[in-house]
């Protein structure tokens, strides 16, 4: 089958692998659409423990059920599916409080874990548990279903800000995931909603999709901005979909004391911050990772028709463009929000 | 009357001050004890914007009310009083909404605070507004009352982290507050805590107090002693009591997923922090600031005999000798936890 494997930092090929064979309990899903992540990207230049060559890459995706091993119901061949790609161990002691997402022992599907790498679906076909399937109504598209995973990240890390009911909200960070981030807090109720970055497009979109202000920090103060904004209060709620210093102390200056800051991005590895805040304000922090229960929550969402995510997706390509693809969004000047190869 | 005045840095000297007149709600209280906390020597050293000369400091005390402006009941002569030295407005969002600790209009007794500075009870005298007494039982001395203030600073704290029954506990920090904080998880009903510092004799006050585990940093990694004692899982709760990057980062390394951080120190203005950890791990830290109802229930805690502060009692002394103790606490060498001014 084809398979786009990650070689090494910056190298990339499609190559020619043995299709996976299904072990007891798993399918075999041909990929209909993988949709690339920014930690994929960050992978790809060699910056990410996660991603450790030789590895097929692609944890978002979407597909249809080809192959059963003896002991899955027949019934499943056919089925439309999403695939939750966080195979956690279901027996340690973060599985058995439900939080699979901290599970010491899970492997993720196109990821290398502690406990080993996982080939994904930035090719033909790939091999997992029953258990990790999604099944879609016919309302929800495969390129709308491969975005479940991001949006459940949003998602999960938006719950963790309890109710949202006229609530104000700062978002730092216009990616997918801020972009994502945005569409949660519209649903679940927020009031007001600003976000910052540092790229015009990607703000000129979160106008679009709900954002009542936006602000290049590039250009304008946000702090002195927001707090005109809230009469010198500070927003309710900051999430920070970014991860450096500068990302998450705008987090700390903006929100209101006794406030909550999600944290869901991690581009730096250590942050300076402006810690003196956290205690005299009685500022909350939450570390927000990956899902629970978050991926079916979404689809149930995208069922509902109350969120689209088509709107995020600005190109669609088949796998064979994928090195060409990937050596663009490295150099930082792409303006795609989600690109999603087809097999 | 006899008055400890902070002139500037490292100079404190007695000078006689004309005695407090009672404005209308006010009471005046003849001083029988004013504890030190290590703000006041932060600030007597100059490296506190919350004590700018020339200022009276002192905000954990009990004294004798003794004289009362007109329309304050009579029958307030003589009472035996602690204070709550936050003079909260009572009127703005943070008061509102019962967060009188982050009050952005508050004056402290024996400080200074962006409205103005407020002399404290290091003197013979303290003018106070009624509201802010807490009537002494007979059974509380007036120098385990002058402690009530740092204590209601650990029973805030300790509450932020939710239900304690079977939890364990981390405090990294054995000064006044991490001892206090200590005592207040034991009442609690914490079924292991760890204490960690860099001095010895504090560490063995904090076994003698019921730590079930001391770990001397200087000496032993306590991240693996800990990880070896929690089955490699970590504790439930970390509280740091010193507040510098190692401080924090001793309690994102040994509180297991989704555990809980209070932040009470604040040693350093910035921090260098372990961010990844906090994210992945879904680690939820909480600033804690001062208190909001904990004085009154920790003089009914007390009262109840089911704690007793006086082993934190190392030293007490008449005023005339503040200058000199005062030095000697700022040298760093001195082994006391907590001393009392008499008047």
């Amino acid at each position: 089958m084809k398979a786009l494997v990650y070689n090494g930092p910056f190298d990339l090929t499609l190559k020619d692998l043995p299709k996976p064979v299904p072990s007891p309990g798993e399918v075999v899903i041909k990929i209909q659409a993988a949709s690339i992540c920014g930690s994929d990207v960050t992978g790809y230049k060699g910056k990410s423990n996660m991603r450790i060559a030789p590895l097929v890459m692609g944890h978002e995706f979407s597909g249809i059920v080809t192959e059963i091993s003896e002991d899955v119901n027949k019934d499943k061949i056919g089925a439309r599916v999403a695939v939750v790609p966080n195979l956690y161990c279901g027996k340690c002691i973060n599985c058995l409080e439900g939080n699979i997402n901290l599970c010491d022992f899970r492997k993720i599907v196109g990821t290398t874990m502690a406990v080993g790498g996982y080939n994904g679906a930035m090719a033909e076909y790939v091999a997992v548990r029953l258990e990790a399937l999604l099944y879609l109504p016919d309302s929800v598209s495969f390129h709308e279903a491969a975005l479940l995973e991001p949006f459940a990240v949003a998602l999960h890390a938006v719950k963790k800000a309890g109710d949202l009911k006229n609530k104000s909200a700062l978002i730092v960070g216009a990616g997918p995931i801020g972009l994502l981030v945005l569409k949660c807090l519209k649903y679940l109720g927020a009031i007001s909603v600003i976000v910052t970055d540092l790229v015009d497009n990607r703000l000129e979109l979160a106008s679009k999709l709900g954002a009542d202000k936006v602000i290049n920090t590039a250009k304008e103060n946000a702090s002195e901005a927001i707090k005109s904004m809230t009469n010198s209060i500070g927003v309710d709620i900051a999430l920070d979909a970014v991860g450096i210093s500068a990302s998450i102390n705008q987090c700390i200056d903006s929100v209101r004391n006794n406030g909550k800051i999600i944290l869901i991005g991690m581009a730096a590895q250590h942050l300076d911050f402006e810690f003196k805040q956290v205690v005299c304000r009685e500022i909350q922090m939450f570390g927000s990772y990956t899902y629970t229960t978050e991926m079916q929550e979404c689809l149930d969402i995208l069922n509902s028709g109350q969120v689209n995510l088509n709107d995020l997706i600005t190109g669609i390509f088949p796998i064979e463009e994928g090195p060409a693809i990937f050596a663009s969004l490295a150099e930082g000047n792409s303006e795609d929000i989600k690109v999603i190869l087809t097999m």
